[in-house]
C-alpha cells in the first residue's frame, strides 16, 4: 500500500523522491507508450539526482531489443504489449543503467487498437533484485489521457515496491 | 528559419511530425535536464511512430558515457554542460537508436547553479549525415521554465534543421 499523500503524477513523484533518497535507493525507467513522461515527472523534483540514474524511451519495438535486451523473438510473437515485455524492459533498464529499481511501461494509448489490444491495455512493472512485479492495467480516456494514468500507476508500483509490506518481501 | 505557426511545445511536436513524416526523416533525443520532456511532447502527436524512434535520458552524468559513448575524458575535465557534451549526446543517440536525427539537452535546471554553471545555462544540439549544430542558450525561470523553454527551443532547432534553407546545407 502506497500511503497517504497528494494524489496526481507529481505528488507521487515527490513521495518517490523522498523515499528513495531516504532508503539510498536509484531508480531508472523504460517507457513506451508514456515516452518520457515517468523520468520527466521524477526529474521534476528538486533533488532528483540522487534517485534517478536516467532511461530509455524504447518508443519504436526493435529499439526494445536493441536498447534494453527484450527478446525478439518475444517481440515477434506478441507484439511490444505483453507483460513479459514490460518484465524484461524493467530488467533491461535495471541492469543497463545500474540501478536499484528498474522500471517499465507498454500499452496502447490510442485512440485505435494496435495489433489486436484494445487502446488502454496497459502493463507496469517494477525489476528489483528480489525480482520482477508486473501489473495488467485496462484503462479508458483518449490518448493523453491514458498515457498520464499509465504514468500515475507506474509511480504508485514502484511507491509499493520500494518499501515493501512485512510478508511481502520485494 | 521555421515557418510561422503554432508556438509552444505542442504546436511545435506537431509540425515536427507532420514535416518529418513527409520527408521521411526518422528521429532520436539524448536528453539530460529535459529527461524526456522532447520525446514525451513528440510522442503525444498522434502519427509519431512514423517519426520518433525513442531515446535516452542520460540524467546521471556517467549514463552520458555508458549508453551514449560521450568522452569520459571530456565529461571528467568540464562536467555534462557543455556545448562538446551536447553534441556527442546527439551523434550518439543518432547512431545507437538508427535514427536520421539525433537531438539533444544538457544544461542547469537550478534552481542554484551547478559545477560553475549558473542556473538557465544549457545546450542543445541536432545530429544528422552532414555534421552537428550545437546552439547555446541562457535562459531565465524557475526550473520548470527553464526545462520547459530547453524542449521548445530543442525542438526548434530540430524543425531548422530537418529542412534547412537554400545555402545551409545540414
Amino acid at each position: 500500500m502506497v500511503p497517504d499523500g497528494p494524489a496526481g503524477v507529481d505528488g507521487l513523484a515527490r513521495r518517490l523522491v523522498a523515499e528513495a533518497t531516504a532508503l539510498r535507493r536509484t531508480v531508472a525507467v523504460a517507457e513506451s507508450l508514456t515516452a518520457g513522461l515517468v523520468c520527466a515527472a521524477v526529474a521534476g523534483v528538486p533533488g532528483a539526482s540522487a534517485v534517478l540514474r536516467g532511461g530509455v524511451v524504447a518508443y519504436a519495438t526493435d529499439v526494445k531489443a536493441a536498447l534494453l535486451g527484450v527478446d525478439a523473438d518475444l517481440l515477434a510473437a506478441h507484439g511490444p504489449v505483453h507483460p513479459d515485455v514490460a518484465r524484461q524492459m524493467a530488467q533491461g533498464v535495471r541492469s543497463r543503467l545500474g540501478a536499484d529499481l528498474g522500471l517499465a511501461t507498454t500499452g496502447v494509448a490510442g485512440p485505435g487498437p494496435d495489433r489486436g489490444r484494445a487502446a488502454g491495455t496497459v502493463f507496469v512493472a517494477v525489476a528489483q533484485a528480489a525480482g520482477v512485479h508486473v501489473r495488467a492495467l485496462q484503462l479508458r480516456g483518449d490518448r493523453d489521457e491514458v498515457r498520464r494514468e499509465s504514468t500515475e500507476h507506474a509511480l504508485r508500483l514502484l511507491l509499493e515496491r520500494l518499501r515493501p509490506e512485512p510478508g511481502h518481501p520485494g
